[in-house]
Protein backbone atom coordinates (compact mmCIF):
# COMPACT_ATOMS: atom_id res chain seq x y z
CA UNK A 1 0.00 0.00 0.00
CA UNK A 2 1.11 3.66 -0.62
CA UNK A 3 0.64 6.33 1.74
CA UNK A 4 0.34 9.99 2.07
CA UNK A 5 0.36 12.55 4.61
CA UNK A 6 -1.41 15.94 3.57
CA UNK A 7 -2.36 19.06 4.90
CA UNK A 8 -6.21 19.12 6.13
CA UNK A 9 -7.81 21.39 3.79
CA UNK A 10 -10.86 20.58 6.18
CA UNK A 11 -11.12 22.47 9.45
CA UNK A 12 -9.55 25.52 8.27
CA UNK A 13 -6.51 24.02 7.09
CA UNK A 14 -4.94 23.25 10.37
CA UNK A 15 -3.76 20.07 11.18
CA UNK A 16 -2.83 16.66 8.88
CA UNK A 17 -4.55 13.72 7.56
CA UNK A 18 -3.53 10.27 6.67
CA UNK A 19 -4.43 8.92 2.87
CA UNK A 20 -4.30 5.72 0.64
CA UNK A 21 -3.01 6.16 -2.62
CA UNK A 22 -4.09 4.28 -5.71
CA UNK A 23 -2.26 6.13 -9.20
CA UNK A 24 -3.95 9.10 -9.17
CA UNK A 25 -6.61 8.74 -6.56
CA UNK A 26 -5.79 9.63 -3.29
CA UNK A 27 -9.16 7.88 -0.36
CA UNK A 28 -9.27 9.85 3.20
CA UNK A 29 -8.58 7.60 5.64
CA UNK A 30 -8.59 10.07 8.47
CA UNK A 31 -12.18 10.05 9.66
CA UNK A 32 -12.93 6.70 7.86
CA UNK A 33 -14.53 4.50 9.89
CA UNK A 34 -13.91 6.31 13.13
CA UNK A 35 -10.34 6.26 12.24
CA UNK A 36 -8.71 9.40 14.08
CA UNK A 37 -5.09 8.55 12.76
CA UNK A 38 -3.58 11.67 10.82
CA UNK A 39 0.00 10.38 9.62
CA UNK A 40 1.95 7.29 9.19
CA UNK A 41 3.35 6.67 12.75
CA UNK A 42 -1.02 5.58 13.27
CA UNK A 43 -1.25 3.41 10.15
CA UNK A 44 2.19 1.49 11.90
CA UNK A 45 0.55 1.20 15.39
CA UNK A 46 -2.94 -0.08 13.93
CA UNK A 47 -3.83 -3.78 13.38
CA UNK A 48 -2.33 -4.94 10.29
CA UNK A 49 -6.13 -6.68 8.99
CA UNK A 50 -7.57 -3.02 10.36
CA UNK A 51 -5.37 -0.82 8.22
CA UNK A 52 -6.53 -3.19 5.01
CA UNK A 53 -10.52 -3.35 6.18
CA UNK A 54 -9.76 0.76 6.49
CA UNK A 55 -7.93 0.92 3.44
CA UNK A 56 -10.70 -0.98 1.38
CA UNK A 57 -13.90 1.12 3.16
CA UNK A 58 -11.83 3.94 2.09
CA UNK A 59 -11.24 3.19 -1.40
CA UNK A 60 -15.41 2.22 -1.92
CA UNK A 61 -16.02 5.56 -1.39
CA UNK A 62 -15.10 9.27 -3.23
CA UNK A 63 -11.03 10.36 -3.67
CA UNK A 64 -9.11 13.57 -4.50
CA UNK A 65 -6.43 13.42 -7.23
CA UNK A 66 -3.14 12.64 -5.31
CA UNK A 67 -2.12 16.33 -7.22
CA UNK A 68 -4.33 18.25 -5.70
CA UNK A 69 -2.95 17.34 -2.27
CA UNK A 70 -0.48 19.39 0.01
CA UNK A 71 2.26 16.53 0.82
CA UNK A 72 2.99 17.13 5.31
CA UNK A 73 5.91 15.10 6.46
CA UNK A 74 4.70 11.49 7.31
CA UNK A 75 5.01 11.86 10.73
CA UNK A 76 3.66 14.08 12.55
CA UNK A 77 6.20 13.48 15.87
CA UNK A 78 9.73 12.30 14.61
CA UNK A 79 11.91 9.44 16.42
CA UNK A 80 14.94 8.71 15.51
CA UNK A 81 16.22 9.98 12.49
CA UNK A 82 19.66 8.22 11.50
CA UNK A 83 21.58 8.99 8.53
CA UNK A 84 24.32 6.70 6.59
CA UNK A 85 27.34 9.01 5.44
CA UNK A 86 29.38 7.21 3.06
CA UNK A 87 27.04 3.91 1.71
CA UNK A 88 28.03 4.43 -2.17
CA UNK A 89 31.61 3.30 -2.98
CA UNK A 90 32.01 5.77 -5.67
CA UNK A 91 29.98 8.36 -3.32
CA UNK A 92 33.24 7.96 -0.50
CA UNK A 93 35.47 8.34 -3.64
CA UNK A 94 34.60 11.96 -4.68
CA UNK A 95 34.21 13.08 -1.27
CA UNK A 96 37.66 12.27 -0.70
CA UNK A 97 36.96 9.66 2.43
CA UNK A 98 38.85 6.37 2.66
CA UNK A 99 36.20 2.99 1.95
CA UNK A 100 35.24 2.58 5.57
CA UNK A 101 34.78 -1.33 7.44
CA UNK A 102 31.74 0.42 9.53
CA UNK A 103 29.11 2.77 8.16
CA UNK A 104 29.52 6.58 9.25
CA UNK A 105 26.19 7.69 10.74
CA UNK A 106 25.50 10.70 11.65
CA UNK A 107 21.23 12.01 13.32
CA UNK A 108 19.13 14.73 11.67
CA UNK A 109 16.78 16.71 14.05
CA UNK A 110 12.92 17.26 13.29
CA UNK A 111 13.99 21.25 12.95
CA UNK A 112 15.51 19.79 9.50
CA UNK A 113 13.36 18.37 8.44
CA UNK A 114 10.60 19.26 5.83
CA UNK A 115 7.85 17.61 3.48
CA UNK A 116 7.47 17.00 -0.26
CA UNK A 117 6.32 20.68 -2.41
CA UNK A 118 7.81 22.51 0.67
CA UNK A 119 10.14 24.60 -0.09
CA UNK A 120 13.89 24.14 1.42
CA UNK A 121 15.65 26.35 2.67
CA UNK A 122 19.32 28.03 1.59
CA UNK A 123 20.55 29.87 4.61
CA UNK A 124 21.69 33.44 4.36
CA UNK A 125 25.25 32.24 6.38
CA UNK A 126 26.29 29.76 3.45
CA UNK A 127 26.14 29.40 -0.73
CA UNK A 128 26.94 25.63 -0.43
CA UNK A 129 23.09 24.06 -0.26
CA UNK A 130 23.92 20.54 -1.83
CA UNK A 131 21.35 18.38 -2.48
CA UNK A 132 21.52 13.93 -2.09
CA UNK A 133 18.71 11.86 -3.08
CA UNK A 134 18.64 8.94 -0.90
CA UNK A 135 16.33 5.61 0.09
CA UNK A 136 14.71 6.31 3.65
CA UNK A 137 13.55 3.33 6.01
CA UNK A 138 10.60 3.26 8.07
CA UNK A 139 10.50 1.15 10.88
CA UNK A 140 7.50 -0.82 11.16
CA UNK A 141 8.17 -2.95 14.45
CA UNK A 142 11.27 -2.02 16.82
CA UNK A 143 13.46 -4.14 18.41
CA UNK A 144 17.11 -4.44 20.01
CA UNK A 145 19.78 -6.97 18.65
CA UNK A 146 17.94 -7.11 15.63
CA UNK A 147 19.49 -10.05 12.94
CA UNK A 148 20.44 -9.42 9.57
CA UNK A 149 18.14 -12.25 8.83
CA UNK A 150 15.19 -10.94 10.57
CA UNK A 151 15.92 -7.20 9.95
CA UNK A 152 13.36 -7.15 7.35
CA UNK A 153 10.65 -8.31 9.01
CA UNK A 154 10.82 -4.79 11.33
CA UNK A 155 10.57 -2.43 7.83
CA UNK A 156 7.24 -0.90 7.44
CA UNK A 157 7.70 0.59 4.30
CA UNK A 158 9.97 2.76 2.38
CA UNK A 159 9.98 6.65 1.07
CA UNK A 160 12.62 9.37 -0.26
CA UNK A 161 14.63 11.68 1.40
CA UNK A 162 16.65 14.38 0.31
CA UNK A 163 19.51 14.79 2.46
CA UNK A 164 20.50 18.63 1.77
CA UNK A 165 23.27 19.57 3.49
CA UNK A 166 25.74 23.00 3.64
CA UNK A 167 28.83 21.86 2.79
CA UNK A 168 31.12 24.31 4.69
CA UNK A 169 29.18 23.47 7.90
CA UNK A 170 29.31 20.04 7.75
CA UNK A 171 33.17 20.22 7.44
CA UNK A 172 33.82 23.01 9.90
CA UNK A 173 34.96 20.26 12.16
CA UNK A 174 35.08 16.18 11.93
CA UNK A 175 31.41 15.64 13.21
CA UNK A 176 28.80 16.55 10.25
CA UNK A 177 26.11 17.70 12.81
CA UNK A 178 25.69 21.18 11.21
CA UNK A 179 25.57 21.02 7.73
CA UNK A 180 23.03 18.01 8.22
CA UNK A 181 20.87 20.30 10.76
CA UNK A 182 20.16 23.40 9.26
CA UNK A 183 16.42 24.22 9.37
CA UNK A 184 14.12 22.79 6.55
CA UNK A 185 16.79 21.05 4.61
CA UNK A 186 16.39 17.52 4.64
CA UNK A 187 13.14 17.00 1.94
CA UNK A 188 11.09 13.88 2.70
CA UNK A 189 8.10 11.99 1.35
CA UNK A 190 5.77 12.43 -0.45
CA UNK A 191 4.42 9.00 -0.21
CA UNK A 192 5.67 5.98 2.27
CA UNK A 193 5.48 2.67 0.15
CA UNK A 194 4.89 -0.26 2.13
CA UNK A 195 7.66 -2.80 1.85
CA UNK A 196 5.28 -5.56 -0.01
CA UNK A 197 5.33 -3.58 -2.74
CA UNK A 198 8.95 -3.30 -3.17
CA UNK A 199 11.77 -5.89 -4.30
CA UNK A 200 13.22 -7.03 -0.39
CA UNK A 201 15.26 -4.78 0.85
CA UNK A 202 14.07 -2.32 -1.57
CA UNK A 203 17.08 -3.28 -3.51
CA UNK A 204 17.99 -2.91 -7.45
CA UNK A 205 15.78 0.53 -7.20
CA UNK A 206 16.99 3.16 -9.75
CA UNK A 207 17.64 5.87 -7.59
CA UNK A 208 17.97 9.35 -9.10
CA UNK A 209 18.52 13.30 -8.00
CA UNK A 210 17.81 16.52 -11.03
CA UNK A 211 18.32 19.70 -10.38
CA UNK A 212 16.43 22.38 -12.67
CA UNK A 213 15.45 19.14 -15.11
CA UNK A 214 19.06 18.21 -15.44
CA UNK A 215 20.31 14.40 -14.02
CA UNK A 216 22.58 15.52 -11.10
CA UNK A 217 22.86 11.66 -9.49
CA UNK A 218 21.92 8.01 -10.82
CA UNK A 219 22.36 4.70 -9.39
CA UNK A 220 20.45 1.88 -8.63
CA UNK A 221 19.81 0.58 -4.47
CA UNK A 222 21.85 -2.52 -4.88
CA UNK A 223 25.31 -0.22 -4.89
CA UNK A 224 24.93 0.32 -1.10
CA UNK A 225 27.67 -1.02 0.91
CA UNK A 226 25.53 -1.56 3.89
CA UNK A 227 22.17 -2.76 2.40
CA UNK A 228 19.33 -2.53 4.66
CA UNK A 229 18.69 -5.65 6.62
CA UNK A 230 22.57 -5.41 7.57
CA UNK A 231 22.21 -1.91 8.35
CA UNK A 232 19.36 -2.49 10.79
CA UNK A 233 21.37 -5.19 12.33
CA UNK A 234 24.18 -2.87 12.87
CA UNK A 235 22.13 0.03 14.20
CA UNK A 236 20.12 -2.44 16.66
CA UNK A 237 23.46 -3.34 17.96
CA UNK A 238 24.03 0.03 20.08
CA UNK A 239 20.10 1.16 20.17
CA UNK A 240 16.70 -0.09 20.94
CA UNK A 241 14.54 0.88 17.54
CA UNK A 242 11.29 1.65 18.01
CA UNK A 243 8.40 1.81 15.62
CA UNK A 244 8.35 5.45 13.19
CA UNK A 245 12.29 5.68 13.31
CA UNK A 246 13.87 6.27 10.24
CA UNK A 247 17.13 5.22 8.55
CA UNK A 248 18.52 7.12 5.59
CA UNK A 249 20.65 5.05 3.18
CA UNK A 250 22.98 7.42 2.13
CA UNK A 251 23.63 8.91 -1.50
CA UNK A 252 24.78 7.50 -4.98
CA UNK A 253 27.84 9.77 -6.66
CA UNK A 254 27.21 12.97 -8.14
CA UNK A 255 26.24 15.23 -5.67
CA UNK A 256 27.32 19.40 -5.95
CA UNK A 257 30.35 20.26 -3.90
CA UNK A 258 32.39 17.40 -5.61
CA UNK A 259 31.74 18.36 -9.31
CA UNK A 260 33.84 20.47 -11.44
CA UNK A 261 33.07 23.14 -11.46
CA UNK A 262 30.74 23.14 -7.90
CA UNK A 263 27.10 22.85 -8.31
CA UNK A 264 25.06 24.44 -5.54
CA UNK A 265 21.43 25.16 -4.76
CA UNK A 266 20.02 28.63 -5.08
CA UNK A 267 16.53 30.37 -4.36
CA UNK A 268 15.08 29.66 -7.59
CA UNK A 269 16.17 26.30 -8.30
CA UNK A 270 13.95 23.55 -7.96
CA UNK A 271 15.58 19.68 -6.92
CA UNK A 272 13.57 16.36 -7.58
CA UNK A 273 15.00 13.25 -6.12
CA UNK A 274 13.35 10.07 -7.04
CA UNK A 275 13.56 6.22 -5.52
CA UNK A 276 11.98 3.51 -8.85
CA UNK A 277 8.42 2.39 -7.85
CA UNK A 278 8.45 4.79 -4.50
CA UNK A 279 8.01 8.12 -5.82
CA UNK A 280 9.86 11.54 -6.31
CA UNK A 281 10.22 14.49 -3.88
CA UNK A 282 10.43 17.76 -5.27
CA UNK A 283 11.05 21.23 -4.00
CA UNK A 284 12.06 24.78 -4.64
CA UNK A 285 14.82 26.45 -3.16
CA UNK A 286 13.95 29.71 -1.60
CA UNK A 287 16.55 32.29 0.85
CA UNK A 288 16.30 32.48 4.27
CA UNK A 289 14.26 35.43 3.75
CA UNK A 290 11.69 34.43 2.17
CA UNK A 291 10.93 31.70 4.57
CA UNK A 292 11.15 34.06 7.07
CA UNK A 293 8.43 35.69 5.76
CA UNK A 294 6.28 32.62 4.56
CA UNK A 295 6.38 30.95 8.08
CA UNK A 296 7.94 28.06 5.72
CA UNK A 297 8.88 24.83 6.60
CA UNK A 298 6.87 22.05 6.56
CA UNK B 1 14.36 27.10 42.19
CA UNK B 2 15.05 23.25 42.08
CA UNK B 3 13.12 20.57 40.26
CA UNK B 4 12.90 17.34 40.38
CA UNK B 5 11.16 14.44 38.18
CA UNK B 6 10.54 11.47 40.40
CA UNK B 7 9.14 8.21 39.34
CA UNK B 8 5.67 8.19 41.29
CA UNK B 9 5.07 6.47 44.23
CA UNK B 10 1.59 6.56 43.60
CA UNK B 11 -1.08 5.09 41.08
CA UNK B 12 0.81 1.50 41.29
CA UNK B 13 4.09 3.34 40.73
CA UNK B 14 3.64 4.40 37.11
CA UNK B 15 4.41 7.39 35.84
CA UNK B 16 5.90 10.38 36.88
CA UNK B 17 5.62 13.10 39.25
CA UNK B 18 7.74 16.69 39.58
CA UNK B 19 9.23 18.24 42.88
CA UNK B 20 10.20 21.19 43.74
CA UNK B 21 13.23 20.85 46.01
CA UNK B 22 14.26 22.50 48.94
CA UNK B 23 17.63 21.61 50.60
CA UNK B 24 16.84 17.82 51.37
CA UNK B 25 13.33 18.05 51.18
CA UNK B 26 10.99 17.76 48.21
CA UNK B 27 7.11 19.10 48.05
CA UNK B 28 4.83 17.48 45.06
CA UNK B 29 3.71 19.62 42.27
CA UNK B 30 2.29 17.29 40.46
CA UNK B 31 -1.81 17.30 41.68
CA UNK B 32 -1.19 20.60 43.59
CA UNK B 33 -4.06 22.87 42.93
CA UNK B 34 -4.79 21.04 39.91
CA UNK B 35 -1.56 20.70 38.29
CA UNK B 36 -1.44 18.28 35.88
CA UNK B 37 2.32 18.43 34.93
CA UNK B 38 4.44 15.61 35.68
CA UNK B 39 8.01 16.84 34.11
CA UNK B 40 10.18 19.99 33.63
CA UNK B 41 8.63 20.67 30.00
CA UNK B 42 5.63 21.53 32.19
CA UNK B 43 7.32 24.27 34.23
CA UNK B 44 8.97 25.67 31.48
CA UNK B 45 5.94 25.79 29.34
CA UNK B 46 3.71 27.66 32.20
CA UNK B 47 2.97 31.23 33.63
CA UNK B 48 6.53 32.08 35.91
CA UNK B 49 4.03 33.91 38.31
CA UNK B 50 1.96 30.50 38.06
CA UNK B 51 4.72 28.50 38.70
CA UNK B 52 6.02 30.54 41.48
CA UNK B 53 2.66 30.42 43.38
CA UNK B 54 2.13 26.75 42.65
CA UNK B 55 5.88 26.31 44.47
CA UNK B 56 4.41 28.73 47.51
CA UNK B 57 1.40 26.94 48.05
CA UNK B 58 3.39 23.35 47.73
CA UNK B 59 5.81 24.31 50.09
CA UNK B 60 3.13 25.43 53.05
CA UNK B 61 1.86 21.63 53.07
CA UNK B 62 4.12 18.17 53.47
CA UNK B 63 7.33 17.47 52.37
CA UNK B 64 9.10 14.00 51.19
CA UNK B 65 12.46 13.41 52.39
CA UNK B 66 14.69 14.37 48.50
CA UNK B 67 16.27 10.47 49.20
CA UNK B 68 13.17 8.68 49.45
CA UNK B 69 12.93 9.66 45.90
CA UNK B 70 14.06 7.73 42.64
CA UNK B 71 14.76 10.11 40.15
CA UNK B 72 13.26 9.74 36.63
CA UNK B 73 14.47 11.93 33.56
CA UNK B 74 13.67 15.72 33.53
CA UNK B 75 11.99 15.40 30.27
CA UNK B 76 9.08 12.31 29.59
CA UNK B 77 9.63 13.35 25.91
CA UNK B 78 12.71 14.68 24.56
CA UNK B 79 13.09 17.35 22.26
CA UNK B 80 17.07 18.09 20.62
CA UNK B 81 19.67 16.68 22.47
CA UNK B 82 22.42 18.66 21.04
CA UNK B 83 26.25 17.96 22.68
CA UNK B 84 29.59 19.42 22.36
CA UNK B 85 32.40 17.08 21.95
CA UNK B 86 35.71 19.01 22.26
CA UNK B 87 34.80 21.93 24.64
CA UNK B 88 37.91 22.24 27.10
CA UNK B 89 41.32 22.39 25.94
CA UNK B 90 42.91 19.99 27.83
CA UNK B 91 40.56 17.18 26.93
CA UNK B 92 40.93 18.46 23.19
CA UNK B 93 44.87 17.30 23.79
CA UNK B 94 44.34 14.17 25.78
CA UNK B 95 42.32 12.87 23.02
CA UNK B 96 44.62 13.53 20.38
CA UNK B 97 42.78 16.29 18.20
CA UNK B 98 43.83 19.57 17.08
CA UNK B 99 42.12 22.86 19.25
CA UNK B 100 39.34 23.50 17.20
CA UNK B 101 37.99 26.83 15.89
CA UNK B 102 34.20 25.74 15.62
CA UNK B 103 32.54 23.58 18.34
CA UNK B 104 32.20 19.43 17.39
CA UNK B 105 29.16 18.93 17.90
CA UNK B 106 27.08 15.37 17.69
CA UNK B 107 22.86 14.54 18.80
CA UNK B 108 22.29 11.90 21.37
CA UNK B 109 19.08 10.10 20.78
CA UNK B 110 16.39 9.66 23.98
CA UNK B 111 16.75 6.02 23.54
CA UNK B 112 20.57 6.66 24.88
CA UNK B 113 19.08 8.68 28.15
CA UNK B 114 18.94 7.21 31.45
CA UNK B 115 18.01 9.24 35.12
CA UNK B 116 19.83 9.69 38.24
CA UNK B 117 20.73 6.65 40.10
CA UNK B 118 19.64 3.97 37.54
CA UNK B 119 21.59 1.36 36.06
CA UNK B 120 24.11 2.88 33.34
CA UNK B 121 24.41 -0.64 30.58
CA UNK B 122 28.08 -1.42 29.53
CA UNK B 123 26.90 -3.43 26.40
CA UNK B 124 28.56 -6.69 26.02
CA UNK B 125 29.94 -5.84 22.42
CA UNK B 126 32.74 -3.26 24.35
CA UNK B 127 34.54 -3.23 27.43
CA UNK B 128 35.05 0.23 26.83
CA UNK B 129 32.92 2.40 28.16
CA UNK B 130 34.00 5.74 29.68
CA UNK B 131 32.10 8.30 31.83
CA UNK B 132 32.19 12.45 31.24
CA UNK B 133 31.24 14.81 33.58
CA UNK B 134 29.17 18.12 31.43
CA UNK B 135 27.09 21.16 32.16
CA UNK B 136 23.81 20.20 30.80
CA UNK B 137 21.99 23.42 29.38
CA UNK B 138 17.68 23.43 29.41
CA UNK B 139 16.65 25.66 26.75
CA UNK B 140 13.33 27.81 28.08
CA UNK B 141 12.65 29.72 25.55
CA UNK B 142 13.18 28.79 21.75
CA UNK B 143 14.20 31.12 18.48
CA UNK B 144 16.80 30.99 15.94
CA UNK B 145 19.41 33.59 15.36
CA UNK B 146 19.55 34.16 18.77
CA UNK B 147 22.28 37.08 19.42
CA UNK B 148 25.39 36.02 22.45
CA UNK B 149 23.80 39.02 24.01
CA UNK B 150 20.43 37.74 23.73
CA UNK B 151 21.52 34.04 24.59
CA UNK B 152 21.28 33.39 28.55
CA UNK B 153 17.75 34.64 28.41
CA UNK B 154 16.48 31.91 26.63
CA UNK B 155 17.97 29.87 29.20
CA UNK B 156 15.72 27.72 31.28
CA UNK B 157 18.42 26.05 33.58
CA UNK B 158 21.01 23.63 34.10
CA UNK B 159 21.46 19.85 34.82
CA UNK B 160 23.92 17.46 35.37
CA UNK B 161 24.89 15.10 32.37
CA UNK B 162 27.27 12.15 32.38
CA UNK B 163 27.96 11.56 28.63
CA UNK B 164 28.74 7.39 29.26
CA UNK B 165 30.92 6.75 25.77
CA UNK B 166 31.79 3.72 24.17
CA UNK B 167 35.13 4.59 23.04
CA UNK B 168 35.84 1.78 20.58
CA UNK B 169 32.24 2.53 19.06
CA UNK B 170 32.92 6.24 19.01
CA UNK B 171 36.22 5.54 16.93
CA UNK B 172 34.72 3.16 14.53
CA UNK B 173 34.68 6.10 12.44
CA UNK B 174 34.92 9.54 11.69
CA UNK B 175 30.90 10.41 13.13
CA UNK B 176 30.97 9.67 16.73
CA UNK B 177 27.21 9.03 16.38
CA UNK B 178 27.54 5.14 17.49
CA UNK B 179 29.78 5.35 20.26
CA UNK B 180 27.26 8.05 22.08
CA UNK B 181 24.16 6.60 21.39
CA UNK B 182 24.11 2.81 23.12
CA UNK B 183 21.29 2.58 25.24
CA UNK B 184 21.12 4.01 28.99
CA UNK B 185 24.30 5.34 28.66
CA UNK B 186 23.74 8.85 28.46
CA UNK B 187 22.95 9.73 32.61
CA UNK B 188 20.88 13.45 33.36
CA UNK B 189 19.59 14.63 36.20
CA UNK B 190 18.43 14.57 39.27
CA UNK B 191 17.79 17.59 39.67
CA UNK B 192 16.92 20.81 37.26
CA UNK B 193 18.07 23.96 38.74
CA UNK B 194 16.77 27.33 37.24
CA UNK B 195 19.53 29.78 35.79
CA UNK B 196 18.62 32.84 38.44
CA UNK B 197 20.15 30.09 41.38
CA UNK B 198 23.73 29.93 39.25
CA UNK B 199 26.47 32.58 38.25
CA UNK B 200 25.68 34.06 34.81
CA UNK B 201 25.95 31.10 32.34
CA UNK B 202 26.84 28.50 35.00
CA UNK B 203 30.42 29.66 34.82
CA UNK B 204 32.98 29.32 37.32
CA UNK B 205 31.68 26.37 38.79
CA UNK B 206 33.36 23.09 40.10
CA UNK B 207 32.88 19.98 37.79
CA UNK B 208 33.72 16.62 38.69
CA UNK B 209 33.29 13.05 37.70
CA UNK B 210 34.58 10.01 40.74
CA UNK B 211 34.53 6.65 39.69
CA UNK B 212 34.16 4.41 42.86
CA UNK B 213 34.71 7.29 44.53
CA UNK B 214 38.41 8.13 43.06
CA UNK B 215 38.33 11.78 41.43
CA UNK B 216 39.16 11.36 37.65
CA UNK B 217 38.02 14.68 36.19
CA UNK B 218 38.03 18.13 38.30
CA UNK B 219 37.75 21.20 36.13
CA UNK B 220 35.71 24.68 36.69
CA UNK B 221 33.41 25.09 33.72
CA UNK B 222 34.84 28.68 32.89
CA UNK B 223 37.48 26.52 31.43
CA UNK B 224 35.06 26.09 28.71
CA UNK B 225 36.20 27.53 24.95
CA UNK B 226 32.86 28.28 24.30
CA UNK B 227 30.53 29.71 26.97
CA UNK B 228 26.58 28.50 27.22
CA UNK B 229 25.76 32.25 25.57
CA UNK B 230 28.33 32.15 22.92
CA UNK B 231 27.45 28.13 22.14
CA UNK B 232 23.21 29.00 21.68
CA UNK B 233 24.72 31.55 19.17
CA UNK B 234 26.19 29.27 16.99
CA UNK B 235 23.96 26.48 17.51
CA UNK B 236 20.56 28.39 16.95
CA UNK B 237 22.68 29.71 13.40
CA UNK B 238 21.56 26.58 11.93
CA UNK B 239 18.74 25.10 14.35
CA UNK B 240 15.77 26.38 15.84
CA UNK B 241 15.65 25.85 19.55
CA UNK B 242 12.53 24.94 21.02
CA UNK B 243 11.65 24.88 24.94
CA UNK B 244 12.76 21.82 26.69
CA UNK B 245 16.05 20.85 24.01
CA UNK B 246 19.05 20.54 25.87
CA UNK B 247 22.72 21.55 24.82
CA UNK B 248 25.87 19.39 26.81
CA UNK B 249 28.57 21.70 26.67
CA UNK B 250 31.18 18.97 26.55
CA UNK B 251 33.72 17.33 29.43
CA UNK B 252 36.91 18.63 30.76
CA UNK B 253 40.57 16.25 30.93
CA UNK B 254 40.59 12.82 32.68
CA UNK B 255 38.93 10.56 31.07
CA UNK B 256 39.43 7.04 30.91
CA UNK B 257 40.38 6.10 27.88
CA UNK B 258 42.95 8.85 27.82
CA UNK B 259 44.71 7.47 30.88
CA UNK B 260 47.82 5.33 31.34
CA UNK B 261 46.89 2.87 31.67
CA UNK B 262 43.09 3.35 30.52
CA UNK B 263 40.13 3.58 33.02
CA UNK B 264 36.97 1.80 32.04
CA UNK B 265 33.73 1.18 33.29
CA UNK B 266 32.71 -2.48 34.35
CA UNK B 267 29.30 -3.95 36.35
CA UNK B 268 29.67 -3.44 39.75
CA UNK B 269 31.17 0.16 39.49
CA UNK B 270 29.64 3.31 40.46
CA UNK B 271 30.06 6.67 39.01
CA UNK B 272 29.35 10.17 40.04
CA UNK B 273 29.33 13.36 37.77
CA UNK B 274 29.16 16.70 39.76
CA UNK B 275 28.46 20.15 38.95
CA UNK B 276 28.87 23.08 41.65
CA UNK B 277 25.29 23.95 42.96
CA UNK B 278 23.32 21.61 41.09
CA UNK B 279 23.68 18.29 41.82
CA UNK B 280 25.14 14.85 41.50
CA UNK B 281 24.36 12.38 39.47
CA UNK B 282 25.48 8.73 40.59
CA UNK B 283 25.14 5.66 38.73
CA UNK B 284 26.24 2.09 39.15
CA UNK B 285 26.92 0.55 36.09
CA UNK B 286 25.72 -3.29 35.14
CA UNK B 287 26.10 -5.43 32.28
CA UNK B 288 23.57 -5.92 29.54
CA UNK B 289 22.13 -9.17 30.44
CA UNK B 290 21.00 -7.65 33.80
CA UNK B 291 19.95 -4.93 31.91
CA UNK B 292 17.77 -6.52 30.44
CA UNK B 293 16.67 -8.83 33.33
CA UNK B 294 15.94 -5.90 35.02
CA UNK B 295 14.27 -4.10 31.92
CA UNK B 296 16.61 -1.41 33.07
CA UNK B 297 17.06 2.09 31.18
CA UNK B 298 14.92 4.88 33.19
Amino acid sequence: MRFMVAHDGQNGGHGTALYVVDGGDAFRLTGQDGFSGTDIAAIIEADENQVGALCDAARSGTSVPVGSLTPALPLNRFGKILCLGLNYVDHVKEGGYDIPTYPAMFIRMPSSMLAAGAPMVKPDCSDRLDYEVELMVVIGKGGRHISEEAALDHVFGYTVFNDGSIRDYQRKTHQWTPGKNFDATGALGPTVVTADELPSGASGLKIESRLNGTVMQTAKTSDMMWPVAKTIAIVSEFATLEPGDMIAMGTPPGVGHARTPPVFMFPGDTVEVEVEGIGICTNPIISEQDAAKAGAGN
